[in-house]
């Protein structure tokens, strides 16, 4: 018997979730769906009935036992205490509480076992970074990373639905010959690539990057690992791709690394060389596996121990809502 | 008094060759438009008259001075040898003759006194490894590079203007809700990343990453630079981006860096923190320089030897006809 909650259910990551929790039969006995004054009322259609959204008030969890946050920081950092007081257990895409000592930040395929420790919420990472680790665990595992240089091939959903129309019109524009007049994003998306849309820090990183690095950290549960990000959108509407140079503790076979990613749950290699068949967004949208290919030995570190990857991701599936959803599933 | 010929004077480069010339007022005498027997007889307007396309046949060097080869590898080598025994210095933009040791592999910038040593042919190199090499360079004079790991953004028109065709159209087919059509490319280009479209070796690097490696040794005169590519192709229409992060020889500032690159010829450093505006493919469209910018240390590299920075350049302007037009301005 669970009532389930889902703040933010109209957004890109909320649609995704309504989709995750039907698709994957989540045991609800009810779904409550909630939003912002602005889109409350709206009837949804979903698991085989109609739902209205209903506005976010400090009494909307009363009976809720999993509360789904995917409505931004301030709406996490008001709402999510009061939701965890009240019983339910949060699970919160936002960055409000990743970095929060007493909060457990969750990829299940790696550190399951943090999430037993939580106080009434559990922080969902950053899109990019459980992108990064999925591939990276498996390896991890049996020979510590070092050291990763990555950049990041991220898709203009990421930055919500908006932006995701922001490109498909301004595509149209660029095509009919008309200007490409930049308004969600702060540069021309059509046919562009840019560093990513989040402020720079003193150090010269964007928050993407630091978020890539810091959280991590937290979930492989290893501060050593040195990490370089570099950070950029492409003119591709859904699913990151990353390429990433690793470097290893000790010498690195190319065959045990397919093995071991092979053999890594939420994990799917895609890496046919004959054919230049490796992972591409286009592929890895609305797939719940991470796609990974391009593996190959990098001669570039000493002692064998460098090897190269490219993964491509759904960030609205396991970037998000599925990851979230996995989470939940874990107390079930 | 120099004559001058241009061989693929039709194709996406040979087109660029022709807006550089006239923009340069290189001392021509005379043009001679060259290209296959399916484009010969075609009418050019440019510089102020009209030239009538010619078949490309051994005889088709007299008097040559300078001759731009720009045709693929088995016309250069084909016809590069026979232009260059009639007199005329060839300046060949295919991967013919980049790694034979005879011949200089040149960016006018970087080593402008091996062309001297020419005996007939000087090579243009990929347009990826002169837009890497353009930043490298001015910092590796000052404190010599050990690794670069790089990640590329590489646009359609690389692949030939066919292939930019077939973004436009493929573009418009999936936003008119039609299917993805892959025919110049192995897979669709239409809002999709993926990786580049050369034959794949044992190693598992493919043509495009081993060009990299291999030419950005003989430029710089280096071989014990290591590197490790990622060549990627973006829906972008012209000019490639790319992500380097550097490893140098002794610590590295980030202002001396800054100040090396600000007074580099052919780059211009666009490093607008605050605005967020760094380079991008758009804005390095149409225009000589390279575009360096995100620069900053690289803190996962022990000692301060890091630093990490994005360029973008007009892969058919620098990447090519430019670079090959200021190859011939050294002999002028």
């Amino acid at each position: 018997m669970s009532r389930v909650a889902i703040v933010g259910a109209t957004g890109a990551v909320g649609q995704t979730f309504r989709q995750v929790l039907e698709e994957r039969q989540f045991p609800a006995t009810e779904y409550v769906l909630l939003a912002s004054e602005r889109s409350a009322g709206k009837a949804v259609d979903w698991v085989g009935g109609q739902h209205t959204v209903k506005p976010l008030t400090a009494d909307s969890f009363a009976d809720v036992q999993f509360a789904f946050f995917s409505a931004g920081g301030s709406v996490s950092r008001e709402y999510a205490p009061l939701a965890a007081r009240t019983g339910a257990l949060v699970i919160d895409n936002s960055s409000a509480f990743r970095m929060a000592p007493e909060v457990p930040l969750v990829v299940p395929e790696i550190n399951a076992d943090a999430a037993r420790q939580h106080q009434g919420i559990i922080a969902n990472p950053n899109c990019s970074t459980i992108i990064m680790t999925m591939p990276l665990w498996p390896l991890h595992r049996h020979n510590p990373v070092r050291r990763v240089v990555v950049s990041t091939y991220q898709a203009a959903s990421g930055a919500g639905a908006r932006a995701l129309e922001e490109l498909e019109s301004q595509t149209r524009d660029v095509l009919a010959g008309q200007p490409a007049v930049p308004s969600v994003f702060h540069v021309p998306c059509a046919f562009n690539v840019f560093s990513h849309n989040t402020a720079i820090g003193e150090d010269g990183y964007n928050v993407e990057e630091k978020k890539m690095i810091l959280e991590t950290h937290k979930i492989v549960g290893d501060g050593s690992i040195a990490i370089s990000p570099t950070c950029m959108r492409v003119p591709v509407a859904r699913a990151h791709t990353e390429s990433l140079a690793i470097e290893f503790s000790s010498a690195i076979e190319e065959s045990a690394a397919r093995e071991w990613l092979g053999a890594a749950p939420g994990v799917t290699v895609v890496d046919d060389r004959a054919q230049n068949r490796f992972p591409t967004p286009l592929d890895a949208s609305d797939r719940d596996d991470v796609l990974v290919g391009r593996i190959r030995r990098d001669p570039s570190v000493p002692e064998n121990r460098g090897l190269s990857l490219i993964c491509s991701g759904d960030q609205l599936r396991k970037g998000a809502a599925l990851n979230a959803v996995q989470i939940a599933e874990l107390f079930i």
